[in-house]
């Protein structure tokens, strides 16, 4: 898919960074870390899906849909602005 | 911890499946699958990230908290058996 | 805004619902019902709350992005296509 | 359900505001207000929600099954404590 070519590199990098807190995550079970600990870095993992779901998302818009950057219709590229805004707030 | 001790295993059997979900995303981003497709994987990440905090927090208040198999007080038992049912259907 | 005049009507029928689920709510808390059933309708609410923001979101993108069903480029109708899919998956 | 006679007067406050919200919402939509911003309400209303929602949770494990602040366990008080912070970070 085009835009995912374009964009694999920050996605991929993005992906190792989740890898690296999950193994994180093995290491604190390993190591008996407390709960309490453990819970947060599972938040975290889940913040940073979420992140690459917006992320992915966002590009799948600008590449597919609407790019509010390059549209020659300004009703429509602020559609899409206004779109990509709101994932961000709703979805983080 | 000691309920981490004990709950070790099947947690880390659940985080080699997240594990092997990321490495099915990434394998989808090198194959430039569609963007869709992406979309899905990463929303099965998300809620696996999910399905394993419900776990470790159920582990936290049966071991750290309160047993409803096990607590001589029925109504705390009662209690804490009600919270894990609401976690349950809340965080999936 | 132009799609919210459209659609206001099952827009406003939605909301009427969140509201009965919330006087329910507030019946329940009165009648001093057992806190797991209160929890299972505050979860009732949110999951009423999610089902709005998907629908005006998908609102939004047919009246003010692209609108799959007339978009005259086909890659752009399945992009949009493909997005709110994604969204009614996701935010569910 | 003795914990919820107790913390009635704010939840239902809460509730209130919650009902302040949605007329807000509601007007937004008669008077044609643009969509980004009917949506930034929405997600306002959802995260009162889920304020609500950790609330009445945490009142549910501070009144039946333990209360930190005088279980004679110290690790018990503990666990409890650590479960409510957790919920306070992820459910909001």
């Amino acid at each position: 898919m085009a835009h995912l070519i374009r964009e694999k590199k920050p996605l991929l990098a993005r992906i190792r960074r989740i890898q690296g807190q999950i193994e994180a995550l093995t290491r604190a079970l390993d190591a008996e870390t407390g709960c309490a600990d453990v819970l947060m870095l599972i938040a975290s993992v889940r913040g940073a899906v979420n992140g690459l779901m917006t992320e992915v998302m966002e590009d799948h818009i600008r590449h597919h849909v609407v790019d509010p950057a390059t549209d020659p219709d300004p009703e429509r590229a602020r559609g899409a602005e206004e779109l990509i805004e709101v994932l961000r707030t709703y979805l983080k």
